[in-house]
């Protein structure tokens, strides 16, 4: 461990559990860190990933932005990819998303998947493990040595086990195997904490049980929330909406052009900011409290912008993102002068077109086709080119030609 | 096939389905009959053993005699030790009964099979095989293809699992795991028939199922009863009371002593005899009848008797237990003239010095004691030894000295 990574235990607790959702067990944990500081001897930390094509948004990073922290105090990061399952794929032939995937299809996944997660991880120190490595070479008596270390009720207590016994939806006997060999993970690897998303928190204490049953000392588990969609409000004191995915289109791709990465993250709510960086941002605790005492919310917003465009594109097109951003949202007209005019969309949004005629930004669709078409339109600093575009309820700055800007509040 | 054994396919099912209870499926089987008569193409038969160490009593047998009646009729049978599971114990430790079994326990468990059964089966042609030679190369991978093919809800129907899951003890993943691998030594070894006690027809199916996943024709499963009881009682048209076991203390151990044999057997009620022939003579349907409808009842016990210990020991023995037998209980006093005394046994039981001294054989148990010491004591034939000895509830001729013959009866 580096001199400058020596954090205290307590400092590291804080922000290891930084916004986590579960700590099994907090003062376990605390423990392990406090012997790990002593000694000097890193922790082994787990995290496991589906062999399958990864395209990740900002929610898949939460998980890997917490991995990254555990690094940043010099802890070992194993990046477990479960080629084991993948290659069997779905066995009863019911799942035709999950056929199996040849040894050609799991490297290749591997290497979209070392571009993408090396934007947040450390690719100096990660340990990239596939499982089939322990897997594989399990014989039919060792699967029957680890079926026997876990009851059939206790694994019918799983959310989705549980709902589909009680709707008489069929659960194959192998989908009771998965949850133990991902368990057998953190056997092989003798880990010493695990994480995932709250929704994998019952295969993760299935690790732990697991160890305790192979005499090792079980893992921790801390887990994370799924993250909060660009289009959260904050209602009541507390941020409601749907989760961050592609399907409700509230998502910033890692992979995105980072004027689109910098305009989208600008465009939510300060509450929602706050908790990105809880969550996202790579500024400890304590320097985010000041940003929180001492900035403008807007320069928070673009300092945490600027962060994630710098971690998965570059420190320089995050300065350039930054300016452009700034040239169109205050040069000509600041903000406040800006004319808004409010649209009604009653199933959640409305057509490109529909929207420029409707706010008088053209005179009829056709006009407005013709304008994009010719690459007079941009919205928040992003130039449309699909005619087609859909926008989801939310504010949105358009300029139309040189002069014309209108704030759209889409309802 | 001999011509001797060329019974017609309507023969041979009626013979190997006698006294079933359950055949899976019966027209089926009768097809299969049929196309192996037709093509002189004998079918597989299989029944799976537990590797444990055997000591056969005549209940064992009735799933022998079937086999060997498929034998009879040119079949080929394979005797199937579990060694597999044998070898792998109770993984979870908490069956003391069950501990791994080494290559030389089964090995010897094995050979003390082969040594019982062949009383039976016809050691010429039967076909012994291990379940680990083909179980224990499968793969991780193989198990989980395995698994995949069964439901979890379904084998909660089977009768132990359903009552323990309802009951809220401990199954363990592992235990479904059992029946899975049971049932694919049918896929191995791509059995016509499956042969089996009526205890373990979910099993067999599941035998039955796995194959037709496995792209097989599925086999036939055949089962037989469990077997009454030496005292099971004729009441209201059907045999009632216990199961034979050596913990109900109402069995025929098939290796007893001849003259132990033949007096047990000669003890049963002529109902249950008709049922014995039915599920344990080698002799006809056919002959059956004839014997039924001929033979004095005594007569055909008599024969029955001598049948078994010509199996189980030979036939010179069976000769002369029948004339021992008959000395004793025909010589001196014909078995009616003998008097009878009934004794209560409010626990099931009583020492056999109580019952001489409270039907007066004795004068006291220190004279009851004196006489069965000096050897002057027999019941049913067979000379007492032990002065602890407990009869249960049942008919009892003592014979005490050269002339005392008393009948009691125990209630």
């Amino acid at each position: 461990m580096s001199t400058l990574r020596r954090a205290t235990p307590e400092e590291q607790f804080a922000e290891l559990t930084r916004a986590a959702v579960d700590v099994h067990v907090a003062e376990e944990l605390k423990a392990r860190l406090k012997k790990s500081y002593d000694t000097e001897k890193p922790l082994v930390v787990k995290a496991g990933f589906d062999p399958t094509a990864p395209d990740l948004h900002l929610g898949h990073t939460v998980l890997l932005a917490r991995m990254r922290r555990f690094q940043d105090f010099g802890h070992t990061v194993v990046f477990v990819i479960g080629d084991f399952t993948g290659m069997i794929g779905d066995p009863t032939g019911k799942n035709a998303t999950r056929p199996p995937l040849s040894p050609e299809d799991i490297a290749r996944n591997a290497e979209t998947y070392r571009q993408q997660v090396f934007k947040v991880l450390d690719a100096a120190t990660t340990q990239v493990r596939f499982n089939n490595e322990w897997l594989g070479k399990l014989s039919s008596r060792d699967v029957i040595y680890l079926a026997a270390k876990y009851p059939v009720a206790r694994m019918l207590e799983r959310d989705d086990f549980k709902r589909r016994f009680k709707e008489g939806r069929t659960i194959s006997i192998h989908e009771f195997l998965y949850p133990l060999m991902q368990g057998y993970d953190s056997v092989a690897l003798k880990c010493d904490v695990e994480l995932g998303g709250s929704d994998q928190l019952f295969n993760l204490l299935v690790g732990r049980d697991l160890m305790r049953d192979y005499g090792l000392i079980p893992q921790m588990v801390v887990t994370g929330p799924l993250l909060e969609g660009l289009d959260a409000r904050w209602e009541g004191g507390k941020l409601v909406g749907d989760k961050m995915s592609k399907t409700s289109n509230n998502y910033v791709g890692i992979s995105e052009p980072p004027l689109t990465i910098f305009s989208k993250l600008m465009s939510v709510s300060d509450e929602l900011m706050w908790r990105y960086y809880a969550l996202l941002s790579s500024k400890s605790s304590t320097e985010i409290a000041s940003l929180k005492r001492d900035v403008h919310p807007m320069e928070a917003k673009k300092l945490f912008a600027a962060e994630m465009v710098t971690r998965f594109v570059s420190a320089k097109e995050a300065v350039e993102a930054r300016a452009e951003w700034e040239r169109v949202h205050t040069r000509g007209d600041l903000p406040t002068e800006i004319e808004t005019k409010a649209l009604r969309a009653p199933e959640g949004k409305i057509g490109v077109l529909k929207a420029m005629t409707d706010t008088g930004l053209s005179e009829s669709n056709g006009e407005a086709r013709r304008l994009i078409v010719q690459g007079g339109v941009t919205i928040d600093g992003n130039r449309v080119s699909d005619t087609k575009l859909e926008l989801n309820r939310g504010d949105y700055v358009f300029k139309v030609g040189k002069k014309r800007f209108l704030k759209v509040h889409v309802e």
